[in-house]
């Protein structure tokens, strides 16, 4: 429902050097053929294969050494049958040239090249065209801008680029119990943290996170910063989603006009959901109500804030990476819900073992700082034994690389 | 010999906000119980378990609602036997109760609530410390500061943080080839795009690039940025590190103090690669002198580069996370090189499925843009059949999750 909910958000124009990790608008069209013409892929001495046709280490053939094409110049003069041309790497190969023969094979004598070999044509030359012609679609619309696709865009000499837009999220949370860390603790306040985590998976998003801090336990508070997150495409509450007297978050949506899509899923941790929309339309802002505890937070965002986030900022692939892993002990629940479990992985004999981070109270934060994964237990099962293969949604890939560093 | 020269760098102090993706350079040690004390889980009322041992649907037991306890107060009064206690989420459990019974189990009438069944003791209560003890180690130096672990750190009311130093890396290229992306490319000029690439591979290693420009083919020029480099930890100059007349970095690099700690690996591509330090210690900068061909330089950054960087920032895991895969074509290659073959993956029949992205010339960048993961083939080996189960090194976890946005 979310992700029907959700398009991607319109482009926009950004600068190429600020456009990683940003999602394409527009296919990547080469203006340029690259390399322009055929280039040399060493330092050496670009020849005539006829010319070095018997050359062996018994038999070496010496050539006069006629000029010198430097990277960066124009190839303006050819190659005589009998010389040779010093050259560069990425040096143009002038024209009556076909190979290039590399400066470890050649012996150099004043003017004068010995060559110990035959060089097949085209040696050493990389061929006008070979990583890009001109007319041809090099990125498609929607590609992912990771480090290579961003390298492409610049090869081609496009310094600013269509990606779409970055969603903009606004956080809040609710509750009069709660404090920034600065705060006083007496009386048993205690630390809006969700700010901070739900900040950090914003960003592991791709999104941009904008905190407008916490609305205490009355409606008129909730309404000035809902209202303040309107201008954002996506907003965050956390806390005052339940059915208590003093849970403002539905009633207030509805006097903004909020159009509620669904209220309640049945996952633990994370009941108490509510998404909605504003404007009637697939514009948003969107708006989602988390459960206040931490740990129902967090879940709530990987399950679904963080695919909304992807779909607007224009990705294909929205979830977690998923893997394989087979479970370490058993698991046991009532029947009712789909109980998402915070996992640590790790790997033995080859495989993924994944164990409960242990307490998967919601209201122990801790099982989310040391979990690796999240491990869907399906609603209507109520035991997963040990050695049962399982999926895990991916929290953090460095699991999956060797410890290795020494630390 | 990379991971052995680097050491990981100091600690500074940030914001918890700013910390995200850090490591952390000191234990957190909690100086709080959290709960503070026992606090209700639920939105319901306070009860004392023995006044509702025999409470049943058929035999509901009325308690009279003696007063009200609100999410951030302090817990000053006491339920007394025959009496019951509002309560809301977060707030804490007054004295004389023992379990809080959620709200949608109670029928209220006036002051006075009316109970369908006997609660457990402690039901619907999180006891004190619960999540965490006052000196409580609670986060190991050492941990990476992913959403979860920050959350817990505020949730301590820590809002500054001792973090490993981010590594701040300067990117030079060198070529009088080359243009940055607004340049005329008339004349066989190329774009410089590695400055692009490299600056992206750096922030997914989490490190700060500072981009100094191109290096003119004059060693003195060379030499000027070198030296506008020297206050960063590590050099990243990409090319001008072969033997050709024009490769001026191993001379400079020597003029300027480097101590070379080596020259050149057998792999392809990358074979040209320089590893040296200033300053004869381990304090760097350190200094990496990449191929100039795009792909080159970008194999090369991750398999050397990124590990340097990683644990310079504190990591315990350097490389890229590896995953088991089958290998979709035949590759064969000479002997005396590792290969690293840029692969894309595809899930089938429940494995992942590696093949090459085609044409592997160094200059093909787009092999790079294509690429999910490097395929490492072994310098001694020739073949690799067509599903030979192979490790691939991941470049991005996405291909990992399923594609499902619609997009």
């Amino acid at each position: 429902m979310v992700l029907e909910a959700v398009q991607r958000l319109p482009a926009e124009t950004t600068h190429t050097a600020d456009a990683h990790g940003r999602v394409l608008a527009e296919a990547i069209v080469s203006q340029r053929t690259l390399p322009p013409f055929d280039v040399s892929a060493m330092d050496g001495y670009a020849v005539r294969c006829a010319d070095l046709a018997g050359a062996s280490k018994s038999a070496p053939v010496a050539l006069r050494v006629a000029f010198e094409v430097a990277a960066g110049a124009a190839p303006d003069r050819a190659v005589a049958p009998g010389t040779a041309a010093r050259i560069f790497t990425g040096a143009p190969v002038p024209p009556g040239a076909d190979a290039v023969v590399r400066q470890e094979d050649v012996a150099r004598d004043g003017d004068r090249a010995l060559f110990a070999l035959a060089p097949p044509a085209g040696d050493n030359v990389r061929p006008a065209g070979e990583d890009v012609r001109a007319g041809e679609t090099v990125l498609e619309s929607g590609t992912r801008l990771g480090a290579g696709a961003l390298g492409v865009v610049a090869s081609l000499g496009r310094s600013v680029v269509a990606v779409h837009q970055r969603p903009r999220v606004a956080i809040l949370s609710g509750g009069d119990e709660l404090i920034e860390p600065d705060g006083d603790p007496a009386g048993g306040r205690i630390v809006s943290s969700n700010s901070y985590s739900i900040a950090a998976q914003c960003r592991e998003a791709g999104a941009e996170p904008v905190y407008l801090g916490i609305a205490r336990d009355r409606p008129e508070e909730l309404e000035r910063l809902l209202r303040a997150g309107l201008s954002s495409h996506v907003i965050v509450s956390s806390a005052g989603v339940s059915v208590g007297d003093r849970d403002y978050v539905r009633p207030v949506l509805e006097k903004l006009g909020c159009e509620l899509i669904f209220w309640g899923v049945r996952i633990k941790p994370g009941f108490p959901l509510v998404f909605g929309r504003f404007g009637g339309s697939t514009d948003g802002p969107f708006v989602f109500g988390l459960p206040g505890n931490p740990v129902s937070a967090m879940v709530t965002f990987e399950e679904f804030v963080r695919p909304a986030l992807r779909k607007l900022a224009g990705h294909r692939r929205c979830f977690r990476p998923r893997v394989d892993a087979v479970l370490g002990e058993p698991l046991r629940k009532p029947t009712g819900r789909m109980h998402l479990v915070r996992v640590t992985l790790a790997r033995r004999d080859g495989r993924l073992v994944a164990t409960s981070t242990g307490n998967q109270s919601s209201g122990v934060l801790r099982s989310m700082a040391l979990a690796h994964g999240l491990l869907p237990f399906a609603a209507d099962a109520t035991e997963l034994p040990a050695g049962a293969p399982v999926q895990v949604q991916l929290l953090d890939d460095e699991i999956l690389a060797a410890e290795d560093s020494g630390l």
